[in-house]
This record gives structure tokens, C-alpha cells and sequence, in this order.
């Protein structure tokens, strides 16, 4: 999040996304419609390109270590309504339609559980 | 995002943080009032701490390897209203009010661009 205001990465028109150590973004995806964030993960340039190519959210699954298209297995895509980045490119934002649930519990969001004095709570 | 659906970890009420190999969590903020996306940044245990403990969001920088008090400079500090996570406990969702423009560009929120074909186009 440290950036140079004059570096053209973040004033400018280029897509030039900025690839951790490990060659990863940070991804958050958003429901289109109530504005939940449903997970968060990561995107290698592949994982990218794929997203962008046919507009169905794709990560790097870093326990699997390869390309993860969301939603593959139970058949709950995300599709993505708009794709932005940030400011330095090491970071992006899918708003997405989600065909089902998105965690893999069967929660609608990955984020069912409150941090509240230590603990956790669950929401709803 | 791999979990075991047993795993204590993501069904149970323990805050059981699971920091990657360098220590850390992804961690997005949201608007609480508009929902947008102000920031997507990580968090180490210090941060984790500081954030519960306090009621403003602290990070971990990458770049400058410690912690690091959203708007320690700027004033533009993030006041939690509810921070949330994930089901592997490996992401933080935090909803916030801003006190100020997030990003240190000025903008509101560092998602300011739309990916479009390949390129970048501004928000608004």
C-alpha cells in the first residue's frame, strides 16, 4: 500500500498488476447484489488472465498450489459483474453474481463468524 | 479456502488465527455505510491485537516489515464497527467508518479502476 504518487501504476490506464514474492494478489469478492464480501483469496497472472477471459471468478489455491476456478467442484461460480484494482495493482476487487453458496460449509459467505471480546460469534 | 468441514477451526467459537508462512491474514475493509471497498491489506498477531484492542484498524506493512496504524499519518483512520473471519480463520472482514479518504492518493477507496479489456478505467 506504500505507492509513489507519480508512478504510473497507480495514475495510469495500464493494467500492470503488481505480483507478491510469492507471484500472488490479494482478491476479495463481493456480492453484486447485497454488497457481502463472500471470500477473500488469491490470483496468480493465470488466474487473472482466466477471470478476465471468461468473466468467471478463477484464484491460485495456495494449499493446492495451481489454478483453482471457483465453484468447479460444486458448481457455485462467481460471476463477475466488474473487476477493479488498486492503487499500487496488488490487490483486486470482483464484484460477482454467486450461483450458490460460496463457502464450501454451505454458508453464503465465508464470513459467518464475529471477532467480539476474543471470541468468535456467529452472524444471524 | 481448504478446510477440513470437522476442523473445530471453522465451525467452533475459539479465535484461532491461521497466519501463512509469513505470519500473516489478508484483511479487507469495507465502508459500513456505503459497503464499498476501501482497502485490502494483511495483518500479523501484533495487528490482530491492536485492532481488538483499540477499535482502529492496524495492518502489517510488507514494504516497511512492521506494524503499521491505518492513518497514523494522514489522521485517516478506520474506526471498526464489527470485524469478521473467515472459515479457515486465514482472512479478516472489516466493516469500518473512515475517517477520512483511504487512500493515499485521496481517493476514497484504493479501488478507484475498473479492469476493461485488458486495461484500466477510473470509477466515477
Amino acid at each position: 500500500m506504500t505507492c509513489d504518487k507519480n508512478d504510473d501504476r497507480e495514475t495510469g490506464s495500464t493494467l500492470k498488476p503488481k505480483y507478491d514474492s510469492n507471484g500472488l494478489l490479494s482478491a476479495v469478492v463481493t456480492d453484486d447484489s447485497s454488497g457481502e464480501v463472500l471470500v477473500i483469496a488469491f490470483m496468480d497472472a493465470q488466474a487473472l488472465q482466466m477471470s478476465q477471459d471468461t468473466g468467471v471468478a478463477h484464484f491460485y489455491s495456495r494449499s493446492r498450489k495451481k489454478l483453482w476456478k471457483k465453484g468447479e467442484t460444486s458448481g457455485n461460480i462467481l460471476s463477475i459483474v466488474e473487476m477493479r484494482i488498486d492503487c499500487d495493482q496488488d490487490a483486486v476487487w470482483i464484484k460477482a453474481k454467486p450461483a450458490g453458496p460460496t463457502c464450501h460449509t454451505g454458508a453464503t459467505s465465508c464470513f459467518y463468524r464475529v471477532i467480539k471480546n476474543g471470541a468468535l460469534e456467529m452472524v444471524e
